[in-house]
């Protein structure tokens, strides 16, 4: 990304390593601003193209981050989690007590009275552009209120499935609305597509941490899982994902290329083309969960899978249950050449979605400020991601890691001394505070010792209480004191 | 039914066959008010209970019908199918063929150009209560717009579970909020029952002729269709349903034992109270579709099957796509003692519905004056269904018989003279007519002379046209002329 000469290189290399060390030794402090780029450029006598190759260069490896209109401040100082866990590959099945600890933690997650800290539904409505809706779904229904009489018949609003490929267009897919099926939500859209193009008995290969909802549901459908090497920065490891290709281990596959839930990671545009290019070789279909693509932070949106999608084999869910109107679960899938058997099976699993819903969000999407209003989620869930790493890093036990993520508001921590994570989650349902534990996001017992945290909240009182009970509980558990403010200046091992 | 005293009987019995000859001959033609009681009573010297009699026997008879608040009028000449089609009980796959067959008559049936006799949904949204439901909403709306930013959540709204709850108990259930589950239209409530409640390769059965789409819905989800007999008046043979349970020939029943979709029969409450004992006894699920048992033109509503349910074996599924708000597709299941599975289901489907939609259709409920509305339809389609069977006896060919529904707004059309309906919908398929032809509503041949026709549609010239010329395509293809008016007087078999 570097512009510069090779002087210049050696430059702001130089003013970097400057910068980084005075990060790591805790002379600046997590949270706080960099001097301005002027100034820093004025005393340093270098030019401020040169800070500016500097700040990029700190961004990269994890230290700071730009805040859109702000300036640059320094991140929480938690280590990366750098290293996929172990793994065989073993096709299971989840056990029945895996089972009923997802039931568990959803319903815990889904109490109103529990103070959650890693639900991945913001519930804070200020969040989302709710009153323009609504203004929008009361002009709908005053012009016309018919629309409430008409029967909603698949494949639902054109207009919607339109505004839908128009802004596909942007993100570099390139899609026509007859591409395109709407559905109830993402989970809709994976159900079908799962439904589509496996048969019981088949097995679907899942990055490693995945969402913890695909467990019961590959086995609601009798599907059999198998995990996948998945690096918390990089991503699946399509090495990995060959081999089982080439060994026809998996019929189909599913993952999140962008924002994963629960790391954050993004995979690189190079890796994307290399995944569009090994489903579309080995015939095997890639159901990508879209579900945070505009929620990336990076700017220009790194385009989908889907975009190198060259005969069909990518099956693109989403929805705009993130990003617009959670309320309304209207969400979608471009199902490639699976595109009439998911259609057909969007009929006969509940027909359509509601017109006028969908007629809302298509004015929304085209008049109603998307893209300013996605600017300022971005905005606000990378200033909360590093509050809440810094929270983190504050009341956690020493050594405690923790991913970096590149969109989203999901992030994934380890826990050091072998805290039993679900152990930790049932002494803090006692006093009502709701964590994801990490045995949730493997058939395996890999994860027990780590935890899906959220910051899609508002950071008040409540919030940085139930982190700092958490953090107490794990230190606790851990027999190991708090991590400091400047504590556990690990270096990102993956600089 | 009769209150009367023997001699009574005979009288107001001389009465009713006075009148009936009156409508064989034609000298009372379809359509017309009967004289008032009181005159009729005055003529004959009898007193206004004897009239009374007499007309309920009539009625009874399936030759005259009862108006609220206008009086008794002469129903259509149609002759009435009275017998169910010659049975074997074969486990079928369905053939390809035949899915193609669906997906063409369910394109076409959703073509908006198209003039559509035999669609079961009202396009008209004259029907609904469009404006009141429009003002709540836009109510809701202002008072609570954050509604739209807050994640839906299984189970769902609590306020709509407990009006259906509240209405559910008037109707012969009791039931609490706790045993809902909202869904995604009645079809989501159907297909999250099956996957409740079977295993791939399990044996559903079903009415004959049934409800079309369930043949592509059961092969979707790898399950085989065992057809049983159903009288086209008194419905499921629960001979023969007994018969398969004790043979275990079937893991499943669905049923719609009232206003059944095509043929409109209600089952007799004793048949309700048997096949509930039956489900019970043997242990097998019944999937009892509700979908039109506000519908049922008998005063007061007869009771679902799930209302004799004793050990939770009934999943009652229902939806209000009919009767409120055919856009908001919003269904409900009380699944029983399947409860837990189907909810879990629900949320690994499709998570939720809109609280803004539910909570909208929950104050409808509470006071939006749902039974006034409901009394509306009844009378609306109760009317409707004898002026179309009026236009099939005045234009289809000589010797067309058609059911008597007693709810609901379809019907079900027996054509003689081997007119292939099939054909019949290609023709006028031709002339942007669509109708929907027997070979659908069952995996075997058996009703390729049938027609289903609905008439949920305003009796505008284009519907009377249509109507005329599907008669008109009939009459060709079985080489017969078109009935009378007074024509083809055969008295129902079954009086």
């Amino acid at each position: 990304m570097s512009l510069a000469s090779s002087t210049d290189q050696r430059l702001y290399q130089q003013l970097a390593d400057n910068f980084a060390e005075a990060i790591h030794q805790g002379t600046l402090k997590p949270g706080k601003r960099l001097p301005a780029i002027r100034r820093v450029a004025q005393s340093h006598q270098v030019s401020v193209n040169t800070v500016l190759n500097a700040w990029q260069l700190l961004e990269d490896r994890g230290l700071i981050e730009a805040r859109p209109q702000s300036g640059y401040y320094v991140r929480g100082m938690l280590p990366a989690v750098t290293r996929a866990g172990q793994h065989k590959a073993r096709v299971r099945d989840p056990s029945s007590e895996k089972l009923d600890l997802i039931d568990k933690v959803f319903a815990a997650q889904n109490h109103p009275d529990y103070t959650n800290i890693s639900l991945a539904c913001p519930q804070d409505s200020e969040l989302f552009p709710s009153t323009r809706i609504a203004r929008i779904t009361a002009s709908l229904l005053r012009r016309q209120p018919n629309l409430i009489g008409r029967y909603a018949l698949p494949p639902g609003s054109v207009y919607l499935r339109e505004e839908i490929a128009r802004r596909a267009l942007h993100a570099g897919h390139s899609l026509t609305a007859d591409e395109i099926t709407l559905t109830h939500g993402c989970i809709e859209a994976l159900q079908l597509a799962l439904r589509a193009v496996t048969q019981p008995g088949d097995c679907v290969g899942l990055e490693s941490p995945t969402y913890f909802f695909l467990f019961p549901l590959l086995a609601s459908l009798g599907l059999k899982a198998l995990e996948i090497p998945t690096d918390p920065q990089h991503g699946l490891s399509l090495d990995a994902l060959e081999m089982l290709l080439q060994e026809k281990r998996i019929q189909a596959l599913i993952a999140m290329p962008s924002a994963q839930n629960p790391l954050g990671y993004c995979m690189s545009l190079e890796n994307k083309k290399r995944l569009a290019k090994l489903v579309n070789t080995y015939q095997v279909p890639l159901l990508e969960d879209g579900l945070y693509d505009e929620l990336q932070f990076d700017w220009p949106l790194s385009p989908a899978v889907k975009a190198f999608d060259q005969q069909g084999w990518v099956l693109y869910c989403t929805s705009f249950t993130k990003t617009i109107a959670p309320d309304f679960r209207i969400g979608w899938i471009a199902a490639g050449r699976f595109h009439d058997a998911v259609a057909r099976l969007k009929a006969l699993s509940s027909m359509a979605e509601s017109s006028l819903l969908s007629e809302t969000l298509a004015a929304f999407l085209a008049n109603g400020g998307y893209d300013h209003h996605l600017r300022t989620l971005r905005r606000r869930y990378a200033a909360n991601l590093d509050e809440a790493r810094g929270l983190i890093a504050r009341h956690f036990p020493q050594g405690t890691r923790a991913t970096l993520p590149r969109g989203g508001f999901v992030f994934w921590v380890e826990l050091p001394g072998n805290v039993n994570t679900t152990e930790m989650f049932d002494r803090l349902l006692q006093e009502q505070i709701c964590v994801t534990p990490g045995a949730l996001y493997s058939l395996s017992e890999r994860y027990n010792h780590a935890l899906r945290l959220s910051c899609c909240y508002p950071f008040d009182e409540r919030y940085t209480w139930a982190i700092r009970r958490a953090g107490a509980v794990a230190c606790e558990l851990a027999g190991l004191p708090p991590g400091q403010d400047h504590g556990v200046p690990l270096r990102p091992q993956t600089v």
